[in-house]
């Protein structure tokens, strides 16, 4: 049970999973959340929409939050060819995942980022460069990063629920992934006012 | 030095400090970040605004965010009598401060948050409640102890630089006070374009 009162989802007879539960809770707050998260995450960039997931999804299961580990990690596999088995080594063993050396360096940084600030040495982004990395890649990895640490502790802060069969997640990821992250909570929180 | 190239502000002759770098280099980023942080701190609330400062500063100094926890520290001190002294005792031993039980209850559960999620315990959170925090409050206080892991990640993780005139601070504060988060990063960001 959460830690606070959330509100139903009808079609569920119970509150919404993970985020969506806070984010019906407090729409005022979700709406610059997910608006951040959609410029980093959907936003125009040289990093392709399938490896900002990817950020993502290494931080969230790094912070040990089964929701935003499952639900990104079901976005960036959809969005890289429906490869869950690339997901999954990414999140776990990054260093012998079949990514580019840039990708590589960029999810070290996010590790770093997941540990605290501080952790992330000027070696760290030099070795990033070093594979092609711009400014604003490095920066946005950072953010990405600094964001899911925000989002894990609010998922799991607050005690959410989280649904456990993968086809429901595959499901949510083709939602976000057609109408982005916006959207879909703002869809989620109108069914709770009917 | 930032780990990547900042825009100068030109009274300083160098980058901005803390989270000013990096949000006037992406202002695309800070502007629903500012707002998000607006909402929480200054926005209607049951807890005071300098009470809701206090939990950004502890959080803060438990990440060892030295521009965090200064700037949040002084504008919680100006909200708050201009009590420094105050301040300090939130920031390392909350347990033994003169505030509230409620406020105490709150600071528990901010610093649980910024270990990781999985630490707010139903048991801190039900003596919250017996102090009198409603839902609305045990939300925003777990959710601005998770906006501030995202900042001082932010800060640091790019490496930015930080004042250590605590007069810089006062002023800051004072100008933050005044006018709000968003309004002090754009009047930051104009400056670096003309």
């Amino acid at each position: 049970m959460a830690h606070i009162q959330l509100p139903v989802a009808p079609a569920l007879g119970r509150e919404f999973p993970g985020i969506l539960g806070p984010m019906t809770f407090r729409p005022e707050t979700a709406a610059p959340l997910n608006e951040l998260v959609n410029i980093l995450l959907r936003g125009e960039s040289t990093l392709s929409p399938g490896e900002r997931e990817m950020i993502a999804t290494h931080v969230s299961w790094r912070n040990d939050c089964f929701f935003c580990q499952t639900i990104h990690g079901a976005v960036a596999a959809a969005q890289l060819g429906h490869n869950e088995a690339l997901v999954h080594k990414v999140k776990t063993d990054w260093a012998s995942a079949e990514i580019s050396a840039k990708m590589k360096s960029l999810l070290n940084i996010a590790g770093k980022v997941q540990l605290g600030g501080k952790h992330v040495t000027a070696e760290d982004v030099s070795a990033a460069r070093k594979e092609g990395a711009t400014d604003l890649e490095i920066h946005d990895t950072v953010l990405i990063a600094a964001v899911f640490c925000l989002c894990n502790r609010y998922v799991d802060g607050l005690n959410t629920w989280a649904p456990e069969d993968p086809e429901m997640y595959r499901a949510n990821a083709a939602r976000i992934i057609e109408n982005g992250y916006t959207s879909v909570t703002e869809a989620a929180t109108a069914t709770t006012k009917q």
